[in-house]
């Protein structure tokens, strides 16, 4: 969590975030799954283009985030996500934003991939609770692999922060922040 | 095994492989290894370029065949071999060849990934044996998991063949068989 602290720096919309007064229940999930298949998609894509330059030392963590990405497409359809359904505006301009910043130069989407996982299970872990089909999830978030692969994200995208401008980094942060804050407000 | 042998068709390149007097030694494999290197890094792009187009129900197992090229990576790495050395101009062809099909269509790249790795392992098989430390990665290949993984391309390749034209296809497994051949004569 340090890293993602001092990159928040002054950013309050974490804490905005977490307190939202979400009503979690089977609904809103139905409604969130489904918006989160193009999600899960876009990310796929953003992953392989990352994979597509990454030195060999990074190239086994950003495989392990990939195939999470793949099994929870899966897990999104088993669930009766639906690829060809309608895009929630909010969640194609995640969408969108994902593409734009797909253009950036390696070290910032490395360190965008690490920031936006980790934005996004900490809100998951403030809203999400209960019994429910999203248990699944919740375990495999929460279990030592996930986390593993997380922590070697997060010590590839510190040691790009030489190669950074902090205004760039600013600049999209605050953009991603903005999204998880709308699309967590979808379920309010 | 069928549908590499329908595939191969008149073409006996195969057997003038597997018929090749290979003298397999440690000092061969030293250079095996050096030189393999470049090529397995050539393949780990032409996966990622896979990726970047399969389909859903392509993922997992191209996700894996990726893994199995950044772990074959590391492993050449941890046998001393040195990505910065110079490629024989016999890999450089072959690493050539795999740029040129990454051009191609989904499904033509789709069956010559699973063709080239058919092919490779037939002609490992025939060539290595003896203790060594080339049986670690006889033990990776041998294994069930990448075998499941092989099958699943085979199965992929298959599904694929509609849409292929026999010519395109004839030329370019030609071509690898050729490479193939040249690539397991430098051991001679």
């Amino acid at each position: 969590m340090r890293f993602l602290e001092e990159m928040l720096g002054s950013f309050g919309a974490l804490e905005e975030i977490r307190a939202l007064p979400i009503r979690w229940d089977r609904e809103r999930f139905r409604f969130w799954l489904q918006q989160d298949y193009p999600f899960v998609e876009a990310l796929y894509r953003y992953v392989v283009g990352l994979l597509a330059e990454a030195p060999q030392a990074h190239r086994i963590p950003l495989v392990h985030t990939l195939l999470a990405t793949v099994e929870e497409l899966d897990w999104l359809l088993a669930q009766g996500a639906d690829p060809k359904a309608p895009v929630h505006p909010v969640r194609q301009e995640y969408v969108d934003l994902l593409a734009e910043m797909g253009a950036l130069a390696y070290p910032y989407r490395l360190v965008f991939l690490y920031l936006l996982n980790r934005l996004f299970l900490e809100a998951w872990n403030a809203h999400v609770e209960g019994d429910g089909p999203w248990q699944e999830l919740s375990e495999h978030w929460s279990a030592p692999e996930f986390q593993a692969v997380l922590f070697d994200l997060e010590v590839m995208a510190q040691g790009q922060l030489p190669h950074l401008d902090p205004q760039v980094v600013a600049h999209y942060l605050g953009r991603i922040l903005e999204m998880e804050k709308k699309t967590w407000s979808l379920l309010l």
